[in-house]
């Protein structure tokens, strides 16, 4: 069975307690569960992970150069200010798709540049715990 | 049954011809109809559009106030210099979900910033055609 | 009689209905009953137009000059974005008071910048409809 | 009787003398006799005041908390470089409308960002000393 | 007979009318009436169309892909401003000359770049209407 | 007894009437009461003054070379655009803490960068009117 | 007992090595001791951490969501440029006190830019390891 | 006799106390005495004055359009600050010669740019006091 | 007859050595003798020249204040830096048609400003040496 | 003998493997057994070490006070991002050469700037591994 | 008898001939004339030269180390852009006095930028060519 | 045998006794014999040349085509200003190294951006005359 990363940046696994205003009220147990049931349903081996760390965040990707076909990667604070997790992205060749749990571009405006986003295969922001489902799904079509 | 506008923005028209290598071979007529099918099996009646003018476009969001649940909106060009088309999306008050099928953070500098990203419930950019169905499967499941 | 143009931008037409809290209760063809009223009270005839597109509102305003002794303009969005309207408002050389119903200094970044103004007779700008009547009275004291 | 301050900024003593191509030829004195006599009209009591001390202007806004309704402001140079006038305007609460002779968009660059607009009702330039009475009438109509 | 596209984009219509100290005193048509003249004499077919709308530009641009051989293009306030213009010229693979009677070097800071630059064949600016003859001089020289 | 300045600059007089919300219910008198009464318990004698005026504030600064061993200047908006005090706090070479009651860094963009920390020995911002006496217990430390 | 978490960041383990003209003599060793010793003065129970990892330092203030009611944080290098951390402060919803042994505003250009200031309650800047004790009493002052 | 106007602006008052290894050890009252002797030496009656505050600073320029050929002008720290005494320079017609005591251009990055200096006839900086010997040459040379 | 200069800046030398594929494979010597040919069927005098050095670029304009009607300068890379190039082509007051072998629009940033643009009285830019011959016709044309 | 560390940052420990054709064949293993041995023939005792943490290098930087005389540092993305190891590189005083394999300046914007040039003792880029000996080389010659 | 450089810069050959509305009718010969008339009076040797050229200017001022004690510059266009003039300065350790005789402040935006202001002694801009003799007189000052 | 260029830049003929404190007490006469001396101990003909002027430095890097293998070059203050000098290093299609005696990141914000870097081979910055012979070392290892 293809294989997938879900990988969670810093303060994710706050999920559901942090900001439930913006983030909603499911934890990241919960969250990760769901998102392996789904992806038995498209055929794809979830496996997920996440840390507070971005160099374990680099870890974690080129770890997942050895059994993986594609990761999802919500890189939380990371996502604007980690050249080396891009580099990391470029290094591995696998496709990753970025996702966020909030609309980044209506929020502060140092949140509106994503250094990943240019080696990213897309992106997809704003619809909540949906965004990674909606990943899901568009790595399964890929992979197919 | 709950209906969905899916608006296409400039140059949009040329899809299938206009360069293959970075949007695809589908021509519009074949995107806009296999929309229509998969909105079917996800209970939405899709209506499409496409106008090379803002203008145009705006007033296609308009009157989706009258009849239309969600928009599925691909502003093309018009995604990086139009604020008419922002206060649009915002007078109309409905969930509008912004498609690009290419990866605008991987192209020029220009192209990074979306004005109309801020007053979208979410952007999903990059998956070329397929950015439309994960838009519509976004809509879909809001509107259950 | 001294003819005024009174031209509306993009989303002017859903005056009354989009989003009150900003833009006030009174739809747009009141607005425009009121003004031609007032005109009339202030000896000049006032004509109304509106148009969602750029390119129209260039058409309208280079007609005044076969018409009209001073024009009323409410560029809405395109207030920020149009060089080819200013132009055209610097092409027809009529006195031409830019109006807002907010005051677009106190909202987003970008709406502070005006590329109209300098090539208008002057501003006004957060009074609601009451911006209109200001303007209407400032073309009157002038063209009398 | 309603009272309003009309409050004018730095070098505005010299009205009618300096630059009159720009300014007019209307003194100071003047403008504030025919101020006085078109609040009279309205129904209201105008005081003015003029000076080219910031602070001094600052105290002036200040004092209109105990007796005004309303403010009618021309600072001047200060418009472009006063945060300290800013808060003021912020901390009195009264409703006050910001005016200038000339089209402050049509100057210099550093002219075309004014510190105190978004904390002012409404703005009001280009208009020569017209546009001092257009900012009384607006007040008179929002205090009747 | 080698088919080639001139197009104007907004207030070129008042070409004569307008600023003649900028612009001359040549109306359109008569400058339409020697581009095909001259056009003649190089053996080619010259058609001319103007807009003042943004998309109806658009519009032309795609329809020349089915005739012409090449385009003489002066997109006015456009130039500056569209991207969605832009898009086109790339996705019509024609090529494009880019022409302005006024240098726009020597004018307003935000005359100085083009967006359309980079996508056409060259830039021929600042000849007042001797860049159009130019511009089709080249394409004659291309196309040959 | 060793003495210390106590400056506040423009707007402080409206301490406890101007944005409760934002800078509390205590009056400037009180403010002042309890920082004298906070210096003497510290072996301070405390000397306050308050001005709107920015060259009021820098005569104050001045004279207190005189006599005082250290200041506690609050320069509210003077704090962002005053060059001129800036040289004067390097001129009089005494130890000055600078202090907000807001937290300056959260609040409008122009409000984030102080012209006088760089020149100050230390700052203190957030802390209410908590913000004085920590700068009070700062000065005395170093003047024991 | 209250208990509160003083958090350092990078390289403040080297202190009363690394550069002591300008951070001082004293040992982070020393400083925990002294903190200690005060905090109980003031009836808090004062814990230390200090690590020179982002992700480490994000682990700790989220465990203090168990069992601290306040935080004083010296985030070192990271002030500047973790977002990360940022999004953790905003998270745990605990009053965090920002604090720094040197003046941040007298350094290089690009210590000037706090990015955890504005999700923080206060900042105290400037006054060697003063700082952290003038820090100590603000959370005192509130917690009780 | 000819006269002129030497004004010093903010701080000056300090000369000769304030870090003298920048500005030398003369007083201000030596140097004013030696600019009235140098006056007379060229034919010219020199009276000085010297504010801390901006808006005397532009009470004296003003004043000084009933009596003086030309002024002398030494800003301090309003020279980069301050757009209202600009606006008065250009208001009073009369020659003004800006000096520097200390080379403004090998200091700060902020008092690299002068407000004043487009509007004043010359500027002279970085020769200490001799800059305000050669100022006042300059302006006996044209004033003959 | 009227005589022309033709300036060749730094590296034009390399011609039909340097970068081929960018412009193009005829030498600078061969490029030389179609001009002077084509400027005689013109009834021009063509005289070229070509420097790596700015100065001596400068000589050569000044000189030809002497002898020539008009220049067709291509200023290689000194078009982007030369502000001595700007001040010599204003003080000549010849016509000068600037040109550009490449697009200079299309490649680095860096390249998009030219310095010397605001001064020429045209720029033809992309056409490869074709640039040259219609500059050559602008000048015929203008000087009959 | 004396000793050297040899400290390799993120996405370093894929070389050979990560994009080859920027980064060569070589892998970090063989790349750090060449370093060793080029090291003995300098006279030099090497040590190397890698991680993809920023605060694991900064760990590793530190501890190098107590054995090393210096350093080469290749921190890969952390370069151009982080305060952090910059403030550890100045706390620790020890000459760091920093080397690049890669040209740093040639490729995209954001790498051309690193945070820890400054306080470097040199830079060394673009030679790929060969980057690594000329550093070496250059540290031997200062510690003989 | 104390010898001085007189060193002119680009264009300024041109003197009296070029633009004499900005730069005056007299000549550079009749300058060099007038100021080695002035430099006798005040016993100073004043030897003049002038380049088009960058580079020897460079050769001037670095043999003016051999036999002069000050030097008078005016760097014409490469004040803006020369940091190898600007080296020189630094290198050759003589006063270097900075003159321009038009107001460089008050033209445009470019002009506003001297690199070479921070390592010349003081700058004189704006007298016409009395900035040449104001700058000899200080020169005379500082080298009795 | 292989021969190399080494192109010294504007100022270097000044190499001890220049600024020694940063660029050391050798002559540049000195250095090049030890280049030439350190050249053949690696197999390379070492010719050297000086110029201040951007241009001649021109013609020796074009001139180099002819019988070099490699350039060792240190542009000095051109580094930072020369397009055309970059132009040329991309013509001439050598290996280039750039070499620094100074590190260009620790000094002036100007001097952090070479224009050169991103088209020669790679840079050495720092090292004093050392950064020479690493540089030398890198050629030799190449060309090998």
């Amino acid at each position: 069975m293809t294989a997938i990363l879900v990988l969670h940046g810093p303060n994710l696994n706050l999920l559901g307690e942090r900001e439930p205003e913006i983030y909603g009220h499911t934890t990241l147990a919960e969250l990760d569960a769901r998102l392996i049931e789904a992806g038995q349903a498209l055929g794809l081996e979830v496996r997920t992970a996440q840390s507070n760390q971005e160099g374990v965040l680099i870890d974690h990707l080129q770890e997942a150069r050895q059994w993986a076909a594609g990761v999802l990667l919500n890189a939380g604070g990371y996502t604007h200010t980690s050249i080396a997790l891009r580099d990391c992205i470029t290094a591995i060749r696998l496709p990753v798709v970025e996702v966020h749990l909030s609309n980044i571009f209506a929020r502060e405006e140092f949140r509106r540049v994503s250094l990943i986003s240019p080696v990213c295969w897309g992106t997809i922001s704003g619809f909540g715990e949906q965004s990674y489902f909606l990943g899901l799904a568009a790595l399964a079509h890929r992979l197919q």
